[in-house]
């Protein structure tokens, strides 16, 4: 891992690791860092070794949201505003963009931007310790953009409390909330998150793909709509070699060997 | 119930009963039995006498998906695959079309399209010892038909975990996540549904039928459409006898009396 | 307090109080009740000194719904039913649209259209005695009106239990599902309720209704399109003094002093 990286992508075996390197800044999202996460995201569209993705932060925490210096100071604020939340809600949305599923490991703080991004990730891990907020609102910027998946995944009331008191809530209260699927001690953080995510890797990488692209084109629909557009989804699916194999290899009582693994 | 039917329809007063009928098949859902549901509901919505509707599954799983020999073999796969997920689709979008109020008596597994048999049922009571899965990732065909109720269900956050890893939840967990109402004990199953479907039966059945059917028709709108349109239906909720007769009976302090009862 | 007032407006600081007046009618909204709501809330627009709103009820239930006796008697049903439910949803549907966050403190019960201002509430806090129920079905009159903001804080499965069966829910199960923010004690409801107000209060109003302003707007979009307005607003966000100060009394690490305070 380059010392100077501001953001750091590894590869072991079917796992890429994203990893905030800025733990002095504690992994604050400058404009640097989330371009930079744009061009890995992009890059690992086309790349088929990488089959989950982990987010991470090195430091004391896992991300404390926008990097406020680059907020402040002279010039055309509006435009400098428009500029960063654009390329941030790129970012996020990316992460629903890419084939594969993305799971933060979340440790420390993750408060603003940073709490978005655990929202904005597929799945999430937490260690107990783990704290998250939205506290925008304690500084005269309400926490707009991280509103836009944080309500989504953990629902009306408890989104509301998160924004108008920028309160931390616990770890537990996550898990119960739906914000992370797991909690687990802090020094099984890594190894809990690593299984997770091997568990998914054994998978068909197409049918993992298109699954995940499906889940987010239908969840805006109206429920009938999703139904018929699941429908031509898994018609589609079920053309795939990895689909043909997957349900010999049941019938046979044998494991299956995808396509591409 | 003849031992033949894949599908068996019975009657106990004011209840019906949808049995899933294959034990041996762990009641997948062939597309027999799918087409025989799907008249079993078109049937039930000109029949007064039944006024909630218990699915329940013979043998010991509630249902183990489709009917994977079904998917496979020669010929036209493509065309195969949106024969029965249409067909299928027709059959979980109708249980929300009919009148009566419809609950999941689940006990054993419930995978794949039997999980989205519960979400797609109005209500659901689980034993304790039931579990869910949508597996389907395990075999190269992610359960993207089985995606649309459980995510509209159980949330994000929840759903993507079951969908990328197929793993089982148990009835605890589908009671935290909103999946299932009530979780009991296997010797009071059937006994717990029977009585939750009986104080449903009480009601009036037209006043009933038009709020389950303004349920599903408010829920894609936005809020704002929304209550415009709840205020229509109530307004003409308000035009019933039922209600006019509920209304004068608890002023009354009395028992209603339905005009349909 | 006027005694003879059925709903009182009154300003402690900061915080503004609703009281419903009625203890006699368990706090029914009548139509003058509703209208007298419909026009504080339009009052509070436009009166800076409110910055949190709390709405109570006196005597031993926050709110049994509608007036009953208004909706009986004769002349023309779907007319009264059309007025009086269009002015309910007005008034419920405003307090999305009042820039002030406004707090439901709940005891005893809250039922019917009861329930459905506790939904239709920012936030709400209820004491550990305090009971939930939607039971129009028991009187022929489903809850329709109360089901819009219902299912939208609580889930599909939980709010069609209610709406079928109308039974009681605790306020620990209102917490579990995220009807309620806080469970308390009967003798501390006041105070944390007032404490929760506080907590907010203490915030950049025109931050708070700008971003109370948002959350309503966007949460009905697609995520995408969700992102765009998202991006806009906390554009405008950056633009305005409460912004740039907080920003600035955060890098400096000292208190905030908002314009407007």
């Amino acid at each position: 891992m380059g010392e100077k990286d501001p953001v750091v992508l590894e590869k072991d075996g079917p796992i890429g690791y994203i990893t905030l390197n800025r733990p002095e800044k504690r992994n604050a999202l400058s404009l640097e860092v989330m371009k930079r996460i744009i061009a890995i995201l992009e890059a690992l569209k086309e790349d088929p070794s990488v089959r989950v993705l982990i987010i991470r932060g090195r430091g004391p925490a896992f991300c404390a949201g926008h990097d406020l210096t680059e907020l402040t100071g002279g010039g055309d604020r509006v435009h400098r505003f428009r500029e960063i939340f654009g390329i941030c809600s790129e970012m996020m949305y990316g992460i629903h963009r890419i084939p594969q599923p993305v799971i933060a490991q979340v440790h420390g703080i993750a408060t603003a931007a940073g709490c978005q991004l655990v929202a904005a990730c597929d799945l999430a891990v937490a260690e107990r310790g783990a704290r998250f907020a939205t506290p925008g609102v304690k500084i005269g910027l309400f926490c707009t953009t991280p509103m836009v998946p944080l309500v989504r995944v953990v629902g009306r009331r408890r989104a509301m409390e998160m924004l108008l008191t920028g309160r931390f809530i616990s770890a537990e209260e996550a898990l119960e909330w739906g914000l992370v699927n797991r909690v687990v001690a802090p020094e099984n953080l890594e190894e809990e998150t690593l299984k997770l995510a091997h568990e998914i890797a054994q998978y068909s990488r197409a049918t993992i793909a298109l699954g995940k692209k499906a889940f987010y084109d239908q969840i805006d629909l109206p429920e009938y709509s999703a139904y018929g557009y699941a429908r031509e989804i898994i018609s589609l699916n079920g053309t795939f070699d990895d689909a043909a194999e997957g349900i010999s290899a049941f019938l046979e009582k044998r494991k299956p060997l995808w396509k591409d693994s």
